[in-house]
């Protein structure tokens, strides 16, 4: 697997503590995912939502329900990247107000810096963020792999329908164990 | 229902005819919301996907099949819009290459010419090129209905597993009639 970067989507303390909580359990999978990754090299994007405070940035559907309850603030420990999955030097951080990492983020363009041709998506959830950012990947004529269980939706049946569903659209669905295994 | 758009996804002889069967059940439907719109003067934007006939702009993932069997290729008779839902004079055609209909194309720049702020998805197929449109126009922070009974899916099951996800991430899932009820 030749110039593949993995993108962590959304493992943040707001979410897999307040809004998801059925993350918690992809944290372990990802872990040994972006263990496999520093090992070999890989490059890894830490792609994190976050909303100015007064919740200009929010999708205008939620927008009330923010200023109400707000989330992923920037610079709050919500919006911080849950301690297992911490960032380390020469990992990227790229910051979203979207499902889609692609949606008018510079990862496009950083994508294009590192010469990658190959996206790995892990993280949450996968009806949403997982699923918008790995269409936008095929868009972008990325090969995409989405990481099975290392992604989560709030049943067994939405995660089971949305991989369903990617891979009709030309993603490719494995495992954490597949993965590391193809990086050897 | 102000400052609103119909968008009808996809409905071209080689969609309808040859690539999803499935799709002629969504003619009539469709039938009936355009000519509502055409009635009450909204806005009819027909989304069409074109390639070029060496299919140097197709997905990635499928360009080999493209390239040993082609489709939607412009100016063919395959990519035209089927004959029940033809655009009259006043409406638009937005052409595409990828899923979503704001996928690198002038549909964002339209739509703000025209002041919408309102989206109503019609077309198909459900988990693919409706949904990718559906969840950008949430990004774009516009209203958005999707028409449950003008689109479709390879089954039953698909089609509302997908709009169930729709649901969740701010999409207005209406019918046909519950529409043309809301233009009057």
């Amino acid at each position: 697997m030749k110039q593949t970067a993995l993108l962590i989507i959304d493992m943040q303390r707001d979410v897999v503590d307040v809004m998801l909580p059925f993350a918690s359990k992809v944290v372990e999978p990802i872990k040994k995912a972006l263990t496999a990754c520093r090992r070999n090299s890989v490059p890894v994007v830490h792609v994190v939502r976050v909303h100015r405070p007064d919740g200009s940035d929010v999708e205008l559907f939620r927008r009330e329900k923010f200023r109400k309850q707000s989330f992923l603030v920037k610079g709050t420990a919500g919006a911080e990247i849950v301690g297992e999955l911490k960032p380390v030097d020469g990992e990227y951080v790229v910051e979203k107000q979207r499902f889609s990492a692609f949606f008018q983020t510079e990862l496009p363009l950083l994508l294009k810096s590192l010469d990658v041709k190959t996206l790995v998506v892990a993280g949450v959830q996968t009806p949403n963020c997982v699923r918008a950012t790995a269409v936008d990947g095929v868009g972008h004529d990325f090969e995409v792999f989405v990481l099975s269980d290392a992604t989560a939706a709030s049943s067994v049946g939405v995660h089971e329908a949305n991989l369903f569903d990617l891979k009709n659209m030309g993603v490719n669905v494995i495992t954490v164990g597949e993965f590391v295994r193809l990086l050897k």
